[in-house]
């Protein structure tokens, strides 16, 4: 399906301050990029650059005063994920060298300290998809969806205790959960169509089977319909906006349609 | 300065033909950004990735029949170049790892083999861009743009002999006259802003005074407005298009323009 | 200075365990690398790659029964570190692409909640250097030095607590508060010349004055005498070992000397 | 198998000359380094770094007088190359990214212009394994190896009129030929056990059937028991030294044996 989805920011700066940016899709596995632009108000140097992961980063520094930012992508993405429940679980020797960094605990994803939960949602869950889609299925039958309960220290371990959250507090718990199975796990943050209310979304990829697939804790089912902005460990990685320094984000807004 | 450049293509294939295109462009130092598209008709699958160089390279099957291709893009660039006529050769001991192998001999730039031209050239010159600018001159001065003298075959060797070609060909007899005093030279393709007649163009940079200098062979003056879309040892490396089948290119057409 | 050093573990298992090695070093700023060795008894099929960071990584499906891993590396390296207490805080902006990862918080540095202590270790000291020192030194003089106080979920925020620990947990609360200011610090593993009681060690990296500088706060003054096996943002991306079941370490030492 | 290999210069220079050696091995696909050892008289700094095909390279500044370098290797490598005449060719279209490149024409192997000679050495030969294994076996029995009658400009279409050489011409007539083909083709450089006379060597290796094969066009039939050093287009990539400058080599010795 072709997508096109735009971001609107409007911030304010008491100083400048140097933020890094990561609002752009590149073109990847279930993803072609038609089209892409990406505007600040007032114009300014940007640096950008490509970090570890792959993701495309904007580094800039923000002027004093009133900022916009806007960005807009038509993307050709999959209008369903994949799902597989016979996907087996891949062992550690079987996976390829890039992705075993996705089985090591991270800042948010504190997977060495969730055994027994781990343990117990995938008794006797076949290894593999199915242990995700269990997990998956816990996380979204447990927690219930608030805004503002959480914040950007907020990790796994906390919203396992909490079960409130948004989007990558679910995923963060989702992560943490799959990694303790030695199952790799990455967090992705991007554009969903017909996400409710409609923002900035993020939801997780685990390896299993040989490859990767796509789950979202926040839905009920397995829904495509996704712009991939960028990949990580977990939110530490992938925040798509990072401030070193005081900004007040005044106004976001976020839209998603389909187009012919 | 901010460029609005397009590019069209009319193709047809009697059977699928495999193809790569380097018709995209990222951001980069001297060049960022703004907005960027790229479309065929009929829609293909498209596996977009990245050479070995930071190139965007788009792997297509050209389907039998018609096919158009349209790219746009929208960039800030320098208005002008940096010249220098002072910056001294860099030894190879303090060059950059990444940039040494812009000091190798390649297909279409046999440095190893035009010594006593490049000496010539440059007797009396001191080291460095002085000696590029020498060069960048000396082939502006003795050679005439003549389209169709020369193939995807011609060689800085057959060009520095028959002394007609394109751009293509000036930045392959100037990139082998450097390398050959040991200056690394790289070739650049994307769009010149006030090119005459409008085309895809070529030029090369050449590394002294501890940086990239871009250099342009078929202008009389050094001149700004250039949009990046690869770079490579030579025109083997960023061919803006490869078919590994038979393409007839039936129509194209470059647009570059300023915005405000 | 030129040092060789060797390591020799011997390990049991009762059945095959897939393990993550991190114990082969490369030259690199400061380090070359004359001579190396890697070798295993029983000989078994070893998968060496490199991971993200650059570290050389050797995955190894260790069999059932008794397992020895020994290497050697002769290495020249630096008999003294660099020390300048007026090296400035390098604003976020002026840092190198590759290096801003390491302002971010990790698994085991937890740089987003040390926010009052490192504010308060570096009252009045100017930034950069200088700050990082007194961090070092406020470790240094505060935590005392105990083998199994801590174990490998140990954070820098418990250990801040407990203020007892190993080299790694000295490493992780230096990180976190470099980190909470800004300044980037990155974990490093390898030998050290002199390390009493002779152990592989960890220490940290922090970015001031446009450069990395090395510091130990185990150490009471800056000592030189380091060969670095690996780089990682904490103890997650850096273990010498990562094992995916069990596996029994029943002897491991470390030498290292100086030789002419 | 278990080989030892070493490798031994003595080099002389009147004036120091800046040199990039490329005599290490690393661990990779068939090749494991159990030890590894690179020693110069005198000892001198040297910057080792990673080229953009992921040889290791030695960048040294050899200096006026006597020079000596010595390496020596032990590695595991495979007895025996596979072969596997059933294997097809593989389409443009699914060849990995990063093996597109070695389709193109380079330096030393003009493949744009070997197309009637290709077409005449694979008449009626099944496309894949049995095209190289063809144009291999035409350049084994066509060539004769003499010491002296190429230099470091002969390229492909040089010795394939001249039909005399030494490995790295075979090697250059035979990647010419297969990439005219539309096959992907590489040069390896490194030890071969049992070559006769003892010396570096140069080989090739194909992309068929889904995976590299290895191919020795001075051999008569698949040997195995080699080391690798470096992987390129041709020898302008995998040089095992490039001197900027005038060096001597009064002494080189090179051996190979099997250890157990």
């Amino acid at each position: 399906m072709l997508l096109q989805a735009s971001s609107y920011f409007e911030m304010y700066a008491d100083a400048p301050v140097t933020s890094i940016f990561m609002l752009r899709s590149k073109s990847g596995p279930g993803q072609f990029i038609r089209q892409e632009a990406f505007w600040t108000t007032p114009q300014v140097p940007i640096n950008e650059y490509v970090d570890g992961y792959g993701n495309i980063c904007q580094r800039i520094i923000i002027p004093a005063g009133n900022f916009t930012l806007e960005t807009s992508v038509v993307a050709e993405c999959d209008a369903c994920i994949d799902v597989d429940m016979s996907a087996v679980y891949t062992p550690v020797e079987a996976l390829p060298d890039h992705v075993l960094q996705f089985l090591l605990p991270s800042r948010y994803c504190e997977s060495d300290k969730v055994t027994e939960l781990a343990s117990r949602i995938v008794e006797g869950v076949s290894p593999g998809y199915a242990q995700v889609e269990a997990i998956r299925q816990w996380v979204y039958a447990h927690f219930s969806r608030e805004y503002g309960t959480t914040n950007s220290s907020t990790s796994a371990l906390d919203v396992l205790q909490s079960k409130t959250g948004v989007c990558r507090d679910y995923t963060h718990a989702s992560i943490a959960l799959c990694r303790n199975l030695d199952i790799p796990a990455r967090m992705v943050v991007g554009y969903l169509h017909d996400l409710k209310p409609m923002d900035l979304h993020a939801w997780f990829e685990a390896y299993v089977g040989g490859r990767w697939y796509t789950f979202d804790a926040l839905m009920e089912k397995p829904v495509g319909g996704r712009i991939i902005m960028a990949y990580g460990r977990d939110a530490a990685d992938v925040a798509f906006a990072s401030h070193f320094g005081s900004v007040f984000l005044n106004k976001m807004e976020v839209s998603v349609k389909e187009i012919c």
